[in-house]
């Protein structure tokens, strides 16, 4: 994708300001709403069953995460889900931890069974997981990893008839009509902090409410959020600060910024 | 109010520490903890039904609000709501969210009839919902829509007998007996980031502990509070540091930052 | 403890990367998570009855945190810590708030009954109340509460046969075995802030998961959390961007940092 691409996407966040509905985690749901408002749209957190999906029916996205998950918030998420599917929004499901133990594998499998899920996003581990693969993802050396997702992200477009976002050094995007994306921005401190991987999901489902190719919006808004990362780097003089001028760099975000550092494959 | 005045109120937060109950949302709840703590006061937030009232009757003011709300959490709300009234102290209620969906309406009418709330804060639809009016706050001009809001804030205030707060560009302040504060301090980066309105139902809160006069006390804190937003917003590099640095400027707040910006007509 | 031996400790914790499962406070949760990531450590957030133990059973130790508790939470928190006593890893109680409500105190003790908690934490006023003693902590002079504070410690590490965390200007440890530290690192804006409170427990969490002589974890892990802080406090502006200092001195700590920096008696 070019610069002019990317930044169009961009603009229409700005513009429309989505309202992105979230049934997220309780560790990062700050961050989570507001990485969506500084990109300049409009988050709602709710997660009552008796409105979860009026407040989806008023939203032009949703996204699920099932980082800290009960069982009541898994039937939330079901109502939720439902009602984005009847309205025609995305739905983006963050398997946040999946593979930790059997009760989030049985919950995340449901929740795949209930929703129709637009966007199945997490990092190699997770997806390989709800994948059905047994990919290893320490103690493998990158190359092969990297081989060895897209084949995985691509297989499972396929049988869930979705786009599949793997985070990671690189990013990978394959929807279920074969395009695939492969995004190398970002910096390295996002790993060193709690909550940018909680936020890509909510970027992810903000740039989808205004972009109908799920992929593209994907790369677009990864793309978008991690240069920020890049300049917030630059600048930063820890994991604490890095934060902050995450959301500065976010913020300001301008075309200019963006000229030369995209790099979407 | 003049500058000694406000200052005093603020003097009274910072030497008399008073706690302040929350039974807040899951998304703000640190930053509404922290802004209380930033102005000199003590934050406490619980809310178990086995310890609400408790821990309201050690409290010198109780700070609620909707935007995360159960039927659990309102029933939490009423308990520790009662038990504020009948300790006398003020009951703050941030009507965040209202008119979205009517399960919010219906509890929000609920806790106002379960409990004598002392001082309902929300944005300009917000409390219009609540009053029962059908202001437009979208496509109205800005005259049209401050004339409104005043009428509006001074009735609920009086059909209620409460003091009403409606925060925005500029803040709306009435109480039932007839009192009526405009507050045109603060910055538009404030609403460019998540939990700046629910911090601003702290402040009342916090404030309102320790002055009797509900309407004096949420016009003096929303302008301290704003006053270190304007402070912050001069000085910072975006969304991500403009946060941390109200928190700055609120912890060090002197009477020389009041001076010649305090804008309470 | 030297200057070495605390950081051969903080070298463990960096390349063992121990996973520290949380069932903590909501206001909290992210300072929790993040505390331990920027130390180089995995933290990990789930409180489901279905998944706590299996999530516990993967870690290297379990931090539980009262803040916010209801007796669900605390149902959670006990499945948890038996399955931390099965596999052997250190159990942390914050018993943040005890004595406030008497809810708080019975479930504090029914947890100190159903799990063998090897660390408890608390500040002065907690810890004593756990302790069942009527230490007075306001209107107390410092070195008549020190006395005191050490003899509580004592005593309830020889009853519980644990090791006991009073946090505050002076941090007092002491173990079942006698051994007593005290550490006299920090700066007074940690008492200006939410969350540090709290997030010395993770640290004390995150260091005995690498070091299995509690009392000198916690020792050695307090101090370089302080250090961290003394840093913060000496290059921040205020209260806000102080904490955002703070990760960035963790996340960079070096040997030379804690030289002739530490303070431990």
């Amino acid at each position: 994708m070019q610069t002019t691409e990317v930044y169009e996407i961009l603009k229409k966040v700005r513009t429309q300001k989505p309202l992105v509905h979230h049934i997220t985690n309780w560790v990062t749901i700050y961050d989570c709403a507001n990485i969506v408002k500084v990109f300049g749209a409009s988050p709602v957190m709710a997660h009552a069953p008796e409105e979860v999906a009026d407040m989806t029916a008023l939203a032009s996205g949703l996204v699920l995460n099932i980082g800290t998950l009960t069982k009541e918030i898994i039937a939330s998420m079901k109502l939720a889900g439902k009602a984005a599917n009847t309205k025609g929004i995305p739905v983006v499901l963050d398997v946040c931890g999946a593979g930790a133990t059997p009760f989030r594998d049985k919950m995340c499998e449901e929740l795949l069974e209930s929703v129709k899920v637009d966007i199945i996003k997490g990092n190699s581990s997770e997806v390989a997981r709800v994948a059905g693969e047994s990919v290893q993802t320490k103690g493998v050396d990158a190359v092969d990893v990297e081989k060895s997702l897209i084949h995985v992200a691509g297989e499972l477009a396929q049988r869930k008839n979705c786009t599949v976002v793997i985070t990671g050094k690189e990013d990978i995007i394959a929807d279920n009509r074969g395009n695939l994306y492969r995004v190398n921005n970002g910096h390295e401190m996002m790993a060193g902090i709690v909550g940018t991987g909680c936020m890509a999901a909510s970027v992810v489902g903000t740039f989808s409410a205004v972009e109908a190719d799920y992929a593209r919006a994907a790369a677009a808004g990864l793309s978008c959020y991690e240069i920020a990362a890049e300049l917030a780097a630059g600048k930063t003089s820890g994991a604490g600060s890095f934060k902050e001028l995450l959301f500065d760099f976010v913020s300001g975000l301008k075309q200019d910024d963006l000229e030369n550092r995209i790099r979407i494959a």
